[in-house]
């Protein structure tokens, strides 16, 4: 651990965005005691991940699967929920004390750990100056390293007129006042997907159109068949194939009319477009000091999150997919130990990724897609949740978990689950994954009863089943 | 693998008792096509676990948690509940569902496996034969080995009137016809303090009555302590290290009046005693044969499971603790692979132990009174849930996870949960123990982001900050 300071620079790390990854690296380096700023647009921390995105979007997922009675229906019936009127504000109501938790909790770590936060815009000045501009005038800056973790934005297109009424992003979808009886999605991304599936669940009939074949590219086919197949029986029409030529709102009808470069026409009282995002990096200077940036403004950077300039980091949205809170603050506290030459402790790691779409989605490791595509002979373990008690006690049988593992040396390649609680569940998975457990360790292990996670166990069994046909083992 | 058969006798395998004990014994040995059948007195299959255990308690969970609102009382205030006045019916209705769900799975199960199912009562005639007494008459049938998983009932004291209607125990409890104002609850063990929890979190006033001085003796101190707070906080009031002296209906009040030995009396609508409960083995002609017995006629076996006679075993609640039924359905497994000599694949792993009270408690390994007793030099490492998003956005803040590890070699000892999910999310730390990662697995692993399972993280950094205390470390 290097204890010298770089004491010709104001700050040893200057962190521009404090959203998850900006926060970490922060974290991570004030440990070592190095002198940390964090500069902020925002008067308040967080980042979108609070804001406007990971936070109030989870937090509003809660809130519709609670008041819609979603989680039920199998059991009491179709028809129940809990409240039989169900308002923005009733399912916003919550969001906006749980942002304020977050805050507060951001807040005390970063004094904690006397980490200086200044409020305003950052514009580089030169490779080791920035320019803070707030509303008490211009401060600037020097620091050593430099991290660029401004994160996201949803893209706009310029023929498209978001009004914040009937036509939204992903930033201010939830700021919509009366609960639509029809909305229209645009592209069929982690966001698009997860709030048409929150608002088909409260009864809202929802459209959702996207270029590609299927939605959320990425996730394994079955998985994602599984999902459309829930969409579409939630009443969620998918036009998938589909471009859009136009949305506007039609003036006397008060209705967005969206018009498919197919011919189709689709009227609805809302639209949310949400095709993809682009990195935050307007009027940051950015261009004057040539680093490299790709097509959607997104800064390119090397495995340890370099730009062309090495001491300036980017990390977390800023730098594209994955894109999400959890990876995001991994980057940063990379960065930190990249930047202090703290002793690399990256593991041997597997990523899951969550979806928080209902039904949710979550893996880790390779889909069968991709192990298809490697030539890796693998076999697949399947348990439904309707084959295991706990999954008939909450009324989710639909659910699945598929295990793809090596047909010889029964290793885990990857766990997909889909359902119920998929994004705490994985980590089981993860776990067996990272630690060398292999399809003997969920067929041998005891699950508490009645719980999901006996999933592993029967999608073990089900698996051994299928290698055991070709090549008999001993000991089953 | 044995392919030879015992033609001398009608079985190989004669299972009595058609809980998750038996159930999985006798699957395990049609496997590898033994004869095998079960008799069991019930016209369906299933056991305790499924008819008055397991299954009815844990729906009725489920059913509490979400009419009461119970799960959202932090986040939408402590009024708020699903329905104003929640019936009993409201709570068993989908009880019966899931129950005859559950039956239909083990009925398939056993036919698809070619074991026959024998109703009526088992009685030994000798060693190796047993006679079945149903309505249709008595049949006799003979098998090499036997295994009793008759399972347990209820402890009945002779000077409790237990009624149906105001006393009940803990197989009858919900056929309960109306909602009690208030319950006393004698027995502060599993079943008690899960009734117990469930009754206050409806706004029963409940009484929980036990000799000893904390409730479940076996589960972690500050676990308990945190169990007991928020049970309190509930409503509940504990008499703990206090004895019942009698406990009777007085006729005019339609109250039951129960007395302590310290001069306290309880009047309440209704009462629950669940002091214990004793092995099922009746009228079964197990004396005869001089099998062990200890004084609560539980059978005495080995570590293989085998009785004084060794090709008769005993296994799940019969034996005692912990009779669970996953632990019961592993026992099961354990018999089929000792009796027919199938390689036996006991791995070093670790059991979870799930309460399903209100709120909920898992655990796997040691606990810290164990640890200390044994001279480990161990470190905790605790997360509350409310230092986490997830914890905020499912209203679960009193929720703690602890990790008990050695301050040495940071080997895993222990891992304690108490909140929303606990006997879910222990299956990760159990992975971690039986697949020997240690702290730094949880401190440098991704999890998704918001889950509960970023318990495990918090914890992990909370544990090592106090080891790197007193023993730096060079690479935090």
């Amino acid at each position: 651990m290097s204890k010298q300071r770089s004491e010709k620079y104001d700050f040893d790390l200057l962190v521009i965005g404090c959203g998850p990854a900006g926060q970490r690296a922060a974290v991570q380096a004030a440990k070592i005691r190095k002198r940390v700023a964090i500069v902020d647009k925002r008067e308040v921390v967080g980042g979108v991940c609070v804001h406007t995105g990971t936070i109030p979007s989870k937090s509003f997922k809660e809130a519709v699967l609670f008041l819609s009675g979603y989680r039920q229906r199998s059991v009491y019936g179709a028809g129940y929920r809990v409240k039989s009127e169900i308002e923005m504000s009733d399912l916003t109501f919550r969001c906006n004390r749980i942002m304020q938790i977050e805050i507060d909790v951001i807040h005390h770590q970063l004094r904690r750990n006397n980490i200086e936060v200044l409020p305003g815009h950052a514009r580089f000045v030169d490779e080791h100056t920035i320019e803070i501009e707030s509303s008490e005038g211009f401060i600037k800056k020097t620091a050593a390293k430099i991290l660029i973790a401004v994160g996201a934005k949803p893209r706009r297109l310029d023929n498209v007129n978001f009004d914040g009424k009937h036509i939204f992003d992903s930033d201010d979808i939830l700021h919509m006042e009366m609960m639509p009886r029809d909305l229209t999605v645009v592209g069929g991304g982690v966001i698009g997907t997860e709030y048409a599936s929150m608002f088909a669940a409260l009864g809202v009939h929802v459209t959702i159109i996207d270029a590609r074949k299927r939605l959320l590219g990425f996730v394994d086919e079955e998985i994602i068949e599984c999902l459309q197949y829930q969409m579409r029986s939630l009443g969620v029409t998918l036009r998938l194939g589909e471009e859009v030529e136009s949305c506007e709102l039609r003036d006397g009808t008060n209705q967005v009319m969206t018009r498919l470069k197919s011919g189709k026409v689709i009227m609805s009282d809302c639209l949310l477009f949400s095709a993809g995002r682009v990195s935050a990096t307007d009027d940051m200077g950015i261009e004057n000091l040539g680093m490299e940036l790709d097509t959607r403004g997104r800064l390119v950077v090397n495995e340890h999150f370099q730009t062309s300039l090495p001491h300036i980091y980017a990390a977390g949205d800023v730098i594209g997919f994955p894109a999400l809170a959890s990876t995001s603050a991994e980057q940063g506290r990379l960065v930190s130990c990249h930047a202090f030459s703290i002793k690399d402790r990256r593991i041997d790691s597997e990523i899951p990724y969550g979806i928080y779409s209902i039904p949710e989605i979550s893996y880790v490791g390779k889909n069968e897609e991709e192990l298809t595509h490697d030539g890796v002979p693998y076999e697949t373990g399947i348990a439904r949740y309707r084959e295991i008690a706990r999954g008939h006690i909450i009324g989710d049988e639909n659910g699945m978990l598929k295990l793809l593992f090596h047909r010889e040396t029964l290793q885990i390649l990857g766990v997909h689950i889909i359902g119920e609680q998929a994004t705490e569940l994985i980590h089981i998975g993860q776990a067996a994954m990272c630690l060398k457990g292999d399809l003997r360790y969920f067929r041998d292990t005891v699950f508490n009863y009645p719980t999901l996670a006996e999933c592993y166990k029967v999608a073990a069994y089900d698996g051994y089943n299928k290698v055991r046909m070709s090549a008999p083992s001993e000991d089953f």
